[in-house]
């Protein structure tokens, strides 16, 4: 099988060298930037490096397009008017709506998106295994000739992806529910606090816990999120209207000041949390426990190395140190109830104190 | 020096614990619920236990009420009521305004919060250094008795605390902003999420790290929350309306699709984030280190006690498994410039993959 790879970052990379590894194809590659193309077959994630799409796709069954977001639309296109009948073109993009609405109308263009990738970036982390056990969403339309889409997916059940068909709307509501309103609701917290501090002359010397973790994925990789916002921006401007409406809600509800309403909200919200969190947990129910201990190099260490002996998994893990950093608590999150109460005896048998979270 | 405790758990636990062990102090506690007064005097947090409040506040100098938030006005009420003139009475509750409302016309009274014990709760967990090194805010009012403010502050002082003044309201908005308004846009989250996901009849199969780290506190201890919503209700809902305005501005941001402006935006939060968070670490700058590693038990033991053998400290960590659980990425979290590049040179020859996070 012959496949094209169009664009060899990190997640292009990762599909040359599983295709190659995996599907026994020959893969040609393509990137404007000549320096990262002979990279990548330097590294072995293409088989040859072209200086056009045109090139690069001749006599290709299955062209991946890996582009930015934003360039996305443009190389398909170029791809598809360059390719045969017979040849299948996909994508890799986290929006799907524009991509679709220019392409959708081609038969043999599908949509993609893997789950995969964010930790890193550029060809130097390529992987074959990059996409083991990742959903790989699909949005093929009711033009999508039927035997492309199933080479499509073939090939990314092979390199050891999970494919899954949506619709593309669906897909970027989704998306912009999971995934791009966290990064927005982030970004506003931490303006907002920023600007109680200085409206208030004060300097909190210490932030809470909460906050942190609320606020990690805050202005996160710039030049992916602006088009990612933009891409994405009718689902993501509507999903953060929904939440405005929600958070109006919360307010008139704490202004009553009923506070077994209030709680009764607050209990909802810890429920849909355990459902959502839980589904992609295999193995039970997630348990936290909550872990006093000195804040010293190598605690952590040992806690997590008696767990690993006893063959206790870690699922999650957040530190929490106090104020003077001399002290601290680890929440350990356990999936399932025996290993959960394993791992809390191990625990204390170190002799920290340890309580389950709520 | 003799001291009271109305209320013995976590916190009136501690503060007996220190006040015994480090100022010297003989403690008398009360408590309502008998059972729990007894284990406080059986774990050496009190020397004597006290039918009642006036019993217990016989003949102190300095007397702390520890009850939830919601209790806290009328049990210093009583205190206040039964205690001579020269005696000081202080509180720990986490939400001020209302406590002064009622009790700050009364010169003996001085309002306290201190930022520590949300870890554990109970007498169970109390620790004669749970308030090592921890900010510890006090709200003197323009009657406070400069002789009884600083009693309580010096006491406070020798427990371990750093105390520090500041105007009720101020202290409400800032915890309103740092702590309150995270849960709330948790609780949101999540609930949206899961109205998503069902209006779309779609199952996703995992939620990103990020919608993970932004709903962490979603729900946690409903009993304490409740309170704490109800009792800060007004800045609380004063924060949402402020973060409603700055989610209509992003939304508007967000539909025009003007890359740039969102990418310049998003950028500064990236900035608002680091000064907020890089202000509470001592030692330098945090680096964000972004380690590929297979997913085994043992394998977070491995990393961090090559770490701690070498002296880096770990301020902050989080574990972000890949789709099939086999393989995922740790975020370490390192101060200083230097620690962080010795902390990347160790990762990597244990043979990790390492990349700095943006």
């Amino acid at each position: 099988m012959k496949i094209a790879v169009l664009g060899v970052g990190l997640i292009g990379g990762s599909i040359g060298l599983a295709a190659r590894a995996r599907l026994d194809a020959e893969v040609a590659g393509f990137d404007p930037d000549r320096e990262l193309l002979d990279r990548a077959a330097e590294l072995g994630a293409i088989d040859s490096a072209h200086d056009s799409v045109a090139a690069a796709i001749q006599d290709a069954e299955l062209i991946f397009c890996a582009a930015p977001v934003m360039a996305l639309p443009a190389i398909a296109r170029e791809a598809l008017d360059a390719a045969g009948e017979g040849c299948a073109v996909t994508d890799v993009g986290s929006v799907k709506r524009d991509v679709i609405a220019a392409l959708g109308s081609d038969g043999r263009f599908v949509g993609g998106h893997p789950l995969a990738g964010a930790e890193t970036s550029g060809v130097e982390g390529a992987r074959a295994d990059l996409f083991d056990g990742a959903r790989w969403y699909l949005t093929p339309t009711s033009n999508t000739q039927g035997v492309l889409y199933d080479r499509v997916q073939r090939a990314i059940a092979d390199i050891g992806a999970r494919p899954q068909a949506i619709e593309a709307e669906t897909h970027d509501r989704l998306m912009a529910t999971i995934s791009h309103l966290p990064h927005v609701l982030a970004n506003v917290l931490v303006t907002q606090a920023a600007t109680a501090l200085s409206e208030e002359s004060e300097h909190l010397p210490e932030v809470g816990p909460s906050f942190r973790d609320a606020t990690r994925v805050a202005g996160a990789n710039p030049a992916i999120w602006g088009d990612i916002f933009a891409g994405n921006r009718e689902a993501v401007a509507s999903e953060i209207d929904a939440a405005i409406a929600r958070l109006s809600e919360a307010a008139e509800l704490i202004r009553s000041g009923e506070t077994d309403a209030v709680t009764a909200w607050h209990e909802r919200a810890g429920d849909h949390r355990r459902e959502l969190v839980e589904t992609e947990i295999a193995g039970g129910p997630l348990h936290e426990l909550r872990v006093r201990v000195p804040n010293r190099p190598g605690i952590v260490a040992e806690i997590a190395l008696e767990l690993g002996r006893a063959g206790v998994n870690i699922e999650d893990m957040a530190l929490y140190p106090a104020a003077d950093m001399t002290s601290g608590a680890i929440s350990l999150y356990i999936a399932g109830n025996d290993e959960a109460s394993r791992a809390e005896s191990l625990v204390r048998e170190l002799g920290h104190d340890v309580s389950r979270g709520e």
